[in-house]
């Protein structure tokens, strides 16, 4: 039941990296804006025409989504008012803890909340007051090169790449422990990858860096091998420090005060309890105005009822609870509505990902998120297979497809994730982006143009005829249909004669060649030295330690 | 570009067989009901409680899916009605050919319709109109066995597995000719599925025996070998008589003439353009009041415009003009509007699937047929991958779920397709399975009871708890989650103790488990003797054919 790598996200640390402000400059991201920003479209829409963009090795990279079909709904509206009436129960009458932080019950007594020990239990309706008085519908997260920021809200999908596994998988070295060369590698093949919008946080754990300073070589990893946005580390209230501190380095000081540049994954500890070590990295970054995730992490059937709408009902309580809270530090704090869902199998205990429920989860949350008016993370290309087989890409599209149909603004997991989350899986990230970008295809839906009602096709072929050789075929024949870069669409024979190579043997083969190809983006050398004097610095000031 | 099976189904044929007509006594259906049939829910709304059911070998079996959540729409109201007022200009302005069957341009003729050569052209809504007037909106498909009859249309989802292949592909023999002990093998695991509500058609081509009596056999296999619904042949006027004939011995004459007992895959040959093997199939069908699927067969940018749109003005078009051709020849004729819709590889003209654009048609298609008011035959677990690997997991996934989610309510194809449709695979056939199962508790949706909201196990866990052992847990552990047949979800070191096996590995271990567990439904032996006696004597009275 604890073979997930998301709960044991504990040994963590992320990158956030310091460019040239100037390159910022054109951006309406406010992260301290409050009420300002609700209902506000934020910028990109007008960016259309730059959906495809140069990126490093000569790879043209996707903007985020933005989603022109509507979200897929599983509950009435009578519905989701139940879920919300009891999200309101639950936190009225049960209460969430809020452990070994005086602090956070001092905030919540000030507040008006009902305190008891740790136990803090609010009024119905007043978490939901607090967020939508306070908390941005939608912001912009920068990222050092202005063409990758990204919009987090609203029509707007972002993904990142898998956060978390302490292990890495290829073909060729099974699977063994991730080191910070491969935390490296992944860093790069995110920034090389077309579908991935964000850089994410602990793509792996480098394991063989001491725990209390590995965040600082992820940090650094991140800020000088990408240029899109990046997480920062959680797992103790320094680390969120250093996180903020080096992406002052790396955006300028003022940019940093002014502007979302870094996103953070606090998980409650579920049911109902938020711990000191995630309550400690929110303070450091609601203070800060950067972003917060407040993700229920659960697997249904331990961390919450074995229900749908008791799954529901809890996650809602729990970050409405995280979301007041960080408002409570810092009003206009921007963050994110999350849900972390799966369920276990009821015989052996262990999670299960890519069936059903945790798809009507995902599809309810994302519309409770939307009704509550705040930006929502779930779903990616989950799985509990060990290997990038049949039953990975069976789950992972059961879970990717909801969660784009659903209406998900942060994808995290979305590339890379094997074995529950406890390893990265190189080909399993080659193979899931293939995937992503189609999401982009999906996501435009259909258009209703001149040139796409083809009238004109249908006329100059008419019966029995083909289309193959029409002039409005060979006018859209670059641009007509989704081409896979795993997929192979040849004949039996022509498959054989190559090998007869399966989809990960194929992969194995393009991730490689994408690495080949890296070339870093460039980076200010004296941002660069500045970044890893930071790094060298606080290192010194520290024992190494591997146990948290 | 022509690597895919549907359009090679040339050499096909089907079993209807003949149980005792008392059997079928309960059934409201009535092939031959025109107007009257249309606005009613048909029967089956009642039998929820029997949702599953014990079937041969001890298997137990799931009833036709009966969805609860909404249809996902991708196209507005006016959208839809832009790709109708298309079709109407295609019916109207180019028309369709019905080629070398002079009877079906009288049909025509005497209609009112516009014939010039083979070409008929009809008037704005004259289709529609023809089809709203007569065709029912939904029928119910008689099995032998009743607990196995199948309601087509509104909300149901019927699965049949593949369809057409001329190839076998298992892991211990690698890809090879279909033989008729193939299609035996397929038609009992099929039996033996749980998910697999229908027996399909050609689940495999018996190349072993010759192309003008193999339908005979095929029909005998679905009759014998299984009790659940079955398809009848379409590759010769004759054979579709042979599949009338045979059905009566097994339901008994008048059962057939008043219900519907076969349902048979009527293609059109793209673009716009019908020919005589598949009107002369219609025609008996039609007549015999039994059902046909009206399919366009498109691979778009070949058979159809490389546009979404396009694809779905076309699509309605000739659907239409089969449908409402149908109802000439037999006011009342049930009919289901099909679509088979993938695009090509624009480099190679292979044909691609699981691709955004084909779910795209998959959706549109789906809302058009609701506003027709006929059932809808799509999807299914399509893939072009050649092996049942990641891609091939990949791509069904991304069919399989659109399909649902779009409300189809007849699935060819719901498992065992790979290679494109030109080999049927034994160990895919069993993880499709594994797929369409989870589809049943996705389309239950959320239940909102009170032991669905779990109020009390939240009250009962509390903060920081768990809730393994909570009572709410307890009560509802058998049924709280779906269980998955071939995933693996163990610990890695379980795993790898256990042979480190994939998916296709254990699915293997799986298919031959049934086999070995088959045991055939009972059939009473005079009516197993005259089906024999019918196919002997049929036999007998042609010449060996291999060729059409």
């Amino acid at each position: 039941m604890t073979n997930t790598a998301e709960t044991a996200e504990t040994p963590a640390g992320h990158d956030a990296s310091a460019e040239t402000a100037s390159d910022t400059a054109d951006s309406t991201a406010n992260a301290g804006g409050r009420g300002g920003r609700r209902g506000r479209g934020g910028r990109g829409s007008g960016r259309e025409g730059r959906r495809a963009q140069r990126g490093g090795g000569g790879v043209q990279q996707l903007r985020y989504i933005t989603r022109k079909v509507a979200p897929y709904e599983v509950l009435s509206e009578e519905g989701l008012e139940t879920i919300e009436a009891n999200a309101d129960t639950i936190l009225e009458e049960i209460g969430i803890e809020f452990r070994d932080d005086p602090e956070a019950l001092e905030i919540w007594r000030q507040a008006g909340a009902d305190v008891q020990g740790e136990r803090v239990r609010l009024p119905r309706g007043m978490a939901r007051k607090i967020i939508q008085d306070n908390a941005p519908r939608q912001f912009t997260q920068l990222a050092r090169n202005p063409e990758r920021s990204v919009e987090i809200g609203g029509n707007n999908t972002v993904f990142a790449p898998v956060y978390g596994p302490p292990f890495v998988r290829t073909l060729d070295e099974g699977r063994r422990y991730a080191t910070l060369d491969d935390f490296q590698k992944i860093v790069k093949l995110a920034y090389m990858t077309p579908s991935l919008h964000h850089s994410g946080g602990t793509v792996c754990e480098p394991v063989d860096v001491p725990v209390n300073k590995r965040h600082l070589d992820m940090l650094y990893a991140h800020m000088r091998y990408s240029d899109k946005p990046f997480m920062g580390s959680v797992t103790a209230p320094e680390r969120a420090e250093d996180t903020v501190e080096m992406a002052k380095i790396l955006f300028g000081k003022e940019t940093v005060e002014q502007n979302v540049v870094t996103i953070s994954l606090i998980n409650a500890n579920s049911p109902m309890t938020f711990d000191a070590t995630m309550l400690g990295a929110l303070k450091v970054y609601a203070r800060a105005g950067q972003a917060c995730i407040i993700t229920p992490f659960i697997l249904a059937g331990a961390m919450a009822p074995v229900t749908i709408a008791g799954t529901l009902a809890q996650t809602l309580a729990e970050s409405m609870a995280g979301m007041a809270f960080a408002q409570l530090v810092r009003p206009g704090a921007p963050v994110v509505f999350g849900s972390f869902a799966s369920s276990i199998s009821m015989q052996s205990g262990a999670p299960t990902f890519g069936t059903p429920e945790p798809a009507l989860v995902l599809y309810g949350a994302a519309a409770l998120a939307r009704r509550l008016g705040v930006p929502f993370r779930s779903g990616g290309s989950l799985c509990g297979s060990k290997i990038p087989d049949a039953q990975a890409a069976y789950e992972s599209a059961n879970t990717l497809l909801p969660t784009v149909l659903a209406g998900v603004n942060f994808t995290l997991h979305s590339a890379g994730w094997v074995e529950g989350g406890l390893a990265a899986s190189f080909e399993k990230l080659v193979m899931d982006a293939d995937q992503l970008e189609m999401m982009h295809a999906m996501t435009n839906g259909v258009d209703l143009s001149e040139n796409g009602q083809a009238m004109d096709a249908i006329r100059e072929v008419g019966p029995g005829s083909h289309y193959l050789g029409a002039s409005h075929t060979q006018a859209n024949f670059e641009t007509a249909f989704f081409r896979s870069k795993i997929a192979d669409n040849n004949s039996f024979e022509q498959w054989e004669s190559e090998g007869a190579q399966d989809a990960a043997q194929r992969a194995n083969t393009l991730w490689k060649k994408r690495l080949a190809e890296y070339e870093a983006p460039a980076l200010d050398p004296a941002t660069d030295e500045a970044l890893q004097d930071y790094v060298a610095r606080t290192k010194a000031s520290m024992a190494d330690s591997f146990s948290s």
